[in-house]
């Protein structure tokens, strides 16, 4: 089974084999952890760089999270072994390293809790993990029930991965004082200016127990023997062999002796994580364990309540009751948390894509709109003074560019007035744009509103002699790194995005009281659209872009990248198309990019080497940027369609990106709807047996514009200068939905129900009717009822 | 078992568990194989860069190649499952992944050829491994036998592992045309100018069979469903289920079906390795397969007839008989072969280190001058007009200085002498000296013998006011990186083998007729030599070095990193110590420094940090640098105490570099006697459990300077410029032993006896007595017969 429990806390699953690569996720400030039904986990903290606890059981490259990652027999994981004391029967909970069939099995994934329950032989293992708010510890705990109905003998082992910490330095041993398994490394270092760096690294992983052990082990080698992970040797003994290991792979397995009478259950809590040193971990010890016993407060038990407190503080601005159950499920319970994770972690990044910093915080502006201004201001202030902004945004005085970060991209300055727009509406803080922030170069001091001018002029000077925007080594998400290596080729869907953006300043000043720099922005936006009209229009679709050599490329002629979604989802937005191209577009996108599960960002993915476009060919065809059904993108879409009026396409898509209904499509996607991943396989059409599934990485942009499509789109409840416009574009099949919105403090309550009597939607306030559907002068605090008559289809 | 085969062709091991890391390699000029006894492989290919063809299951470091490194369920390896198609009984050869008992068992190392027997249920799977001369290709036979009485029907999966290629594009599939499973990967970059390389990588892995497969599997997943590696799901099906991997982890799966009456064999041959495209597995497969089909050439057999002479040409340049039979095996057979494996391919680097380079040539002397001479000249032609040496040695235009390379080390420049007298002695080809190579940085021709004048005086220069020489951020490998790293700190050891390598310089400028810079050089060592009594010597042994706050460390007062080997070994090879301090030192070491696996590098080791030494004390304990048995710097001190004629000491700590005599002492080291390790684990008076274990790693300098020891010491047949002077210092238990000696072309037929009669060693030449026991006027092509008279002891 796959459901959702009753009160919606959990999602859950209820065997380990139909989803085999299921996971949930938890983090806080510090850390992220992502558990897999099986067992394996991935997990990381930040030091202020990502780093690692449990470690793969090689030399393991320390990088981005990967889509898609494998997972294998010796993956780390949180596993238990349970063995009968008489007759020697071993099982392993929640499924992995043993793969039992488990009499029982569930995985439920809640907002601030994970929790397997895993039933064999008469023995329940109950495992929970939850987090502390700030502190990068797990915070476990496993109960252990006698469901049957004799007397029980039994040795419990949680085994808690290590792994290859370091090829320099690594052991493991017991601390009796601590009574805990400390695991030491230390991190290499080449060149002396390193070792500053990493002498102050937390490279110990230890784990804490609230109880004594029988025995325990700390050599991975020692623990296995020749039985391996399926039957591990020292399990096989009465006793573990209570070992050191001295450079040799470390791991952390304890044994429990316990009698159980039938219907009894005993509780153990663990504490695993990293730490600077022993001194650290005692102190965690007297923080979570050694108080309760002490003064009688329970430190864990404390620290699981406040990080529930935390993650319930990630809720949205919407609760929703439509005919949909599962849209209404995610929307209001995964999707703002998700949202949330991006908003508050950066995604365990230092130094986040500039166009990512802005998006997350876009979503931001829809829970914690605070944060989002002090993000806005912090991305500013890495603006230079000719008004181009970084590849990527410094969180850390340490923080340096790496990675995709080091190579120019060309899109961020659009970025800066379409998020900021979502956080003006949303809270109408137009004192926002008064703000004075230094620029990164010169230091000088100076109006949000200028830099943004700066960053649209900088925009408008980018460009070639036919006024469309250079790609040089990339935009957004696609990365086609060699259309514009020599300076010459354009982007297209650039092109069209700066002019979305105009537009969206020249409102932005026009609100703010700035007639002629709106007058200027609006003029560069009509400028920019007939530009994209005249040399992107092919026929049907606009083109992805021009390369160096003069080649449109995304247009008819072409075998493979024959059309992309961006192009066509943003000139919905910018004013580009008009009715006729809409229909084109829109008519071209549904034969040659829709799926099942969504639509593809190209098609046909390349499937060889294309020289003057670049990396994004080097991709596996349906992977990632490679025509995958890249949900970013697709959401751009969605919110252009919005725009556009077209309800029910809009709709139908974004309904295909979260999971379900139905077992069948979780299952051909392979994952819990508790988010939306950055993509499902693409190249539907080339590979259909692999189309659909899911990347499992939930960083991504996706949640902050699906959000947005509900608000401004769907359920049409965004805010504007005068107040709250209310507009939905509810599918023709919705009769009804019941929204609770949240918004500049006032709390509305909204009835929307199809009433034949009506023409066009109208809106009535505690009965009365308003005029344009805009509510104005809302107070804070107060509880307004809304209907909303919708006319029939 | 573990023995030597008959011929001494192979050592053999007859089960997976006793030495469950023991293994063999073998090499080519293009690449690299480590086959672990359970049938785990770590391979690597050049393309200029080292580079995998069989990956981890994870996203793996690229990385120099690991001392002890772990082992796992899903670790690269090359296995063949067989299933009875009777009774669905399943094992797996050589032992992993199912880890089945089997009824006999052997993993033979050979020198060319490494072969498994595995024999379960009356099947018997042999499986070998060789390589051919030039390819990164692995030439596979695989032949099944029925050694039960009965008929016998089942199937056979060679199972060979591919892993994550890459995370940007990965597939495998079948292709029916070429009998080969391909997979093909796209190697990530980042930044466009990374492109033109990565594009001319071989980045796709085959498999290919010689004769059609009943079936076949390609993707990881789905080999294995459920059942996991120990039993996969797909074995279990009548057939596996000729699946691709889009994107999925690849793997290469063959399935064959056979009947066999008893008695009955058949034999299969893969090929498996890199490749840029199908084109070029196409031309591999005609080349090694179906040529032989064509015209009657079996390629294959070809390519492992040539590989064996390829392999026989690195024979060293002694073949001794003694009564120790494990010390004649290994210098007969397995010692050149190491030091041959070094000198063609330089470690598999394109930067080798300058001081690892110049030792391995050193080595090459005593096997193929001729590449030995080519190579101080490329050496040389990277010294700058200063005389300094550079950090590592280019070996490709592509190539740059990586990692360790980027640390300035200060002790480059005396390995020039030390490594080419070595050459010297075997050759007396002095005319090397008068070669004109330029000088890297100004590109002016110099003679070798002015370039390594140049080298001496940069070491004058680089000295403190003292006189001794600065450490700056390490020497050799001790890498003690922050002792002088404000450019005042002083190694002891660098200074002792400055003063030696001015001798050895002294040495060779007498002999090639420049009597006015011996006298400079021999000057300078006295004097190098009576600064390093006055500020190293530390009552009983000689201090590694002072910091940059003027410390001595390596001293007495030093509860950790009290005593190193390095400036002993070396102080009995520079002059500097006189009988007494002789005697001191030596007891000092015996005490202190001396364990049942050989002499540790310092003790005892460090187990915290000391930021005024550095990188050394991060390692483990009794690994690598810190404290382990470091066999590289054994053999110096081993040729030091030749030098001071302590042959007993000499001979007991020499016969210590070899796993065994006797099981008990192979299963300690964990090691097959085929190669010295670059370590066995030391802090043996700390952490007596570990110590002794094998590195398993076979790049070290070790070898070349245990055939020194041999040459220069125990058997004392060292050239100089009048000819062979014969000065053996053969073990007081030794009463005999015979060696066969090639020396400059001539064939030295030599018996040593021990004899009542003499007082002092005596020389005989086909029955003549010979003064001082040189004999001159050897012709190339001649055999000599050599009695040698030794006193008894």
């Amino acid at each position: 089974m796959i459901r959702a429990s009753e009160d919606n806390e959990y999602y859950i699953l209820t065997s380990p084999t139909i989803l085999p690569r299921a996971s949930g996720f938890l983090w806080n400030e510090k850390m992220m952890i992502q558990l897999n039904c099986r067992g394996y986990a991935t997990s990381q903290f930040m030091q202020p760089e990502p780093a690692k606890y449990s470690h793969a059981p090689n030399l393991e490259a320390k990088s981005f999270m990967q889509p898609e990652q494998p997972y294998y027999a010796h993956h780390p994981g949180r596993f238990v072994y349970v063995k009968d004391e008489t007759d020697g029967r071993i099982f392993s909970a929640p499924y992995e390293p043993v793969r039992s069939d488990a009499d029982r099995y569930t995985f439920a994934v809640g907002k601030h809790r994970i929790v397997w329950n895993t039933e064999s032989g008469g023995v329940a293992v109950n495992m929970s993990l939850s987090l502390p708010k700030e502190d990068a510890i797990e915070l476990w705990r496993v109960k252990i029930k006698n469901v049957s109905t004799s007397k029980r003998s039994i040795s419990v082992y949680p085994y808690f991965t290590v792994g290859y910490m370091s090829w320099m330095n690594q052991s493991g041993e017991y601390n009796e004082r601590l009574q805990a398994i400390v695991c030491s490394s230390i991190t290499p270092y080449q060149k002396v200016h390193e070792y500053d760096k990493i002498k102050r690294l937390k490279d110990q992983t230890y784990l804490l127990a609230d109880r004594k052990p029988y025995a325990w082990e700390t050599s991975q080698e020692a623990f296995e023997g020749e039985g391996g992970l399926a039957r591990p040797s020292s399990i096989e003994s009465e006793s573990l062999g209570n070992g050191d290991a001295r450079y040799e792979m470390p791991v952390a397995v304890l044994q429990y002796r316990l009698d159980l009478e039938p219907g009894e259950e005993s509780e153990y809590r663990f504490l695993f994580g990293p730490a600077k040193d022993e001194d650290e971990i005692a102190r965690i010890r007297a923080q979570y364990f050694t108080d309760a016993n002490a003064d009688g407060v329970d430190g864990f038990a404390q620290a699981e309540r406040e990080y529930a407190e935390y993650v319930s503080e990630g809720r949205g601005c919407l609760e929703i009751h439509t005919p949909d159950a599962d849209l209404d499920n995610f929307v209001n319970h995964w999707l703002p948390r998700q949202m949330y994770y991006h908003g508050k972690t950066n995604r365990l990044t230092t130094d986040p894509q500039t166009r990512n910093y802005l998006q997350d915080h876009m979503g931001m502006s829809y829970i914690d709109p605070g944060i989002a201004r002090k993000s806005f201001l912090t991305a500013l202030s890495q603006q230079n003074a000719d008004g181009g902004m970084p590849d990527g945004i410094l969180l850390h005085e340490e923080a340096e560019l790496k990675y995709i970060n080091q190579v120019p991209h060309a899109d961020h300055n659009v970025w800066l007035p379409i998020c900021i727009s979502a956080y003006l509406d949303e809270t109408n803080d137009y004192s926002l744009l008064d703000e004075k922030v230094p620029y990164a170069d010169n230091g000088e001091p100076a109006a949000v509103s200028e830099h943004i001018d700066r960053a649209m002029h900088w925009l408008m000077k980018d460009r070639d002699e036919r006024g469309l925007n250079y790609i040089h080594q990339g935009d957004w998400c696609d990365p086609m790194n060699m259309v514009g290596v020599r300076g010459k080729g354009v982007s297209g869907w650039l092109t069209i995005a700066t002019a979305y953006a105009f537009n969206v300043w020249a409102d932005i000043c026009e609100a703010g009281g700035r007639k002629e720099a709106s007058t200027t922005f609006r003029m560069a936006a009509e400028a920019t659209n007939a530009v994209v009209n005249r040399y992107l229009w092919d026929g049907e679709w606009y083109a992805r872009g021009i390369t160096d050599d003069n080649v449109p490329f995304g247009v008819k002629e072409d075998k493979e990248g024959r059309i992309f979604i961006n192009p066509q989802g943003w000139a919905l937005l910018s004013g580009a198309a008009d009715d006729e191209k809409k229909k084109k577009l829109i008519r071209s996108v549904e034969e040659q990019l829709e799926t099942p599960y969504g639509v593809e960002k190209l098609a046909p993915s390349y499937t060889a080497m294309r020289e003057d476009v670049g990396r994004v060919t080097q991709k596996h065809p349906g992977s990632a940027e490679n025509g995958a059904v890249y949900n970013h993108a697709a959401a751009f879409y969605i919110f252009g369609l919005y725009a556009a009026e077209e309800r029910d396409n809009a709709y139908r898509l974004l309904r295909k990106m979260i999971p379900g209904p139905g077992r069948e499509d979780i299952v051909r996607r392979g994952q819990l709807p508790v988010f939306i991943p950055n993509y499902y396989r693409g190249a539907y059409r080339q590979f259909p047996r692999t189309a659909g599934r899911s990347s499992h990485l939930f960083n991504t942009g996706t949640a902050a514009w699906v959000y947005r499509c509900l608000i401004d789109g769907l359920f049409g409840l965004q805010g504007n200068p005068s107040g709250l416009r209310i507009n939905p574009q509810l599918p023709a099949e919705w009769q009804e939905a019941a929204v609770k919105r949240e918004f500049r403090g006032a709390r509305m309550n909204i009835e929307m129900k199809r009433d034949t009597s009506v023409m066009t939607t109208e809106v009535y306030v505690n009965g009365e009717f308003i005029e344009a559907g805009v509510i104005h002068d809302l107070q804070p605090g107060v509880q307004y009822d809304v209907l909303v008559k919708l006319p029939r289809q």
